[in-house]
C-alpha cells in the first residue's frame, strides 16, 4: 500500500522501527498522527527528544537517572549489602513494583549472547565488578530472564563473582502463582521440580 | 509502575495517547527510545513535525495531498463521472490497493455519529454537493463501513444527493471471500441474504 506523501511514508517508516509495531500498525499510527492537533504533535516530538536529553545511565548501578546517581543508589534507607542484577532499566521498575525487594540495583544492559555478538565486555560487568571489590556486599541476587542468554549470563557472574566470598543467588523459576500443572509447559514443569524446595 | 524520571513519564502518557498503544507498550516504547540513538530520536521526532507541517487536505476531494491538489484529483486519466465517498484518507490508499477502482474519491473525515455529537455539518460534505452540482457526476459510490454510523451516512447521504439525478450507490456487504458459512456471524450472513443478486 503506497502511501501518498514521501512524508507520510518517512513517518512510516520511523514508525515500523519501533518494536512491536509492525507495517499496518505504522502506517494506522502515522495517519492517526496526520489527524492530530498540531500542538499534540509538537508535545510527543518534544517529549521524545527530552526523554534522551535528560536521562542518563546512574554512575552507580546503570539505571536511568535524571542526575550522576539513581534515586534509589542514594536512598539511604535501602538496604547496602545486597544488589539485584537485571537486565534493563525496565527490569528494576517491574521488580520495585513488587515491593518485595529493598537491596539495590545493578543493571547490565543486555545478556551474554554470542549469537548477537554481545560479550561479557559489552555489558555493564565491569563496575558490578568494581562494587562487589569495594566491599559490604553479601549477597547478589541475578534476577535474569529464564533464556539460553539469561542463564548463560548467570552463569558467568556466579563464576565471577563467588570466588570472592560473595553469595550469588538467581530467583526461582518455576509455576507462575495461581497456574495449573496442566496448562504449563514442560520445560517450566521440568525446572520447577529441578529447583523444588524443601518444606 | 511509577517511572524513576518525569521526562519517561511524559513520554509514556503522550504515548499511550496513541491508538492501539496501551500502558504497558507506551511504557515499553519509552524505554525503547530511551535506548535509541540520538540521532534515530530527532529523526523520528522531525518526521512527526514534518507529516504535520508539509501534508494539506487536498482541496477538491479532501484526501492528503502535499499541495493544493492531490495526485488522483489531479491525474487527468482518472474517470471523472464516478466518485467513491469514504471515511478517512487512510480508506483511499486501501481501496487504491485493489487496483480496482479508477474514479475519484471524496474524504468525508468521519461518520454521521448523534452519540459523538457529530452531524453531517461536522463532516467534509458540502465541498461533494458542490462537486455534484458542478456536473459530469454519473454516479457516488459509497465506500462506508457496514456500522451503525456508516449505515446512517449512507442513508443520507443517498437522499442528499439522488435527487439531483445521480445515481447513488453502496459497496456490498455479505460473506468475505473465502470464508465458510459456518464460521461467519449471523449479522454478516443476513445482510449476505437481504443483498443478494440474480445471477
Amino acid at each position: 500500500m503506497k502511501n501518498p506523501s514521501r512524508y507520510l511514508d518517512a513517518l512510516t517508516k520511523e514508525l515500523s522501527r519501533l518494536p512491536g509495531i509492525g507495517p499496518k500498525s505504522a502506517s494506522r499510527l502515522a495517519f492517526h498522527v496526520l489527524s492530530m492537533d498540531g500542538t499534540e504533535v509538537e508535545r510527543l516530538a518534544r517529549t521524545l527528544i527530552e526523554v534522551k536529553s535528560h536521562i542518563f545511565r546512574c554512575g552507580v548501578c546503570g539505571g536511568i537517572s535524571e542526575g550522576d546517581i539513581c534515586p534509589i543508589c542514594g536512598d539511604e534507607m535501602r538496604e547496602r549489602d545486597v544488589i539485584c542484577v537485571v537486565r534493563d532499566p525496565k527490569d528494576v521498575l517491574t521488580i520495585e513494583a513488587t515491593g518485595g525487594f529493598h537491596g539495590r540495583y545493578h543493571v547490565l544492559h543486555g545478556l551474554i549472547s554470542p549469537l548477537d555478538g554481545i560479550g561479557p565486555d559489552d555489558l555493564n560487568i565491569g563496575s558490578l565488578v568494581g562494587r562487589c571489590r569495594d566491599g559490604g556486599i553479601r549477597e547478589i541476587i541475578l534476577a535474569l530472564n529464564p533464556t539460553v542468554e539469561g542463564d548463560a549470563t548467570s552463569l558467568y557472574l556466579a563464576r565471577l563473582l563467588s570466588p570472592g566470598g560473595i553469595t550469588v543467588t538467581r530467583i526461582a523459576h518455576g509455576l507462575p502463582v495461581g497456574s495449573d500443572l496442566e496448562f504449563s509447559d514442560s520445560a517450566t514443569i521440568a525446572r520447577s521440580i529441578e529447583c523444588r524446595i524443601r518444606l
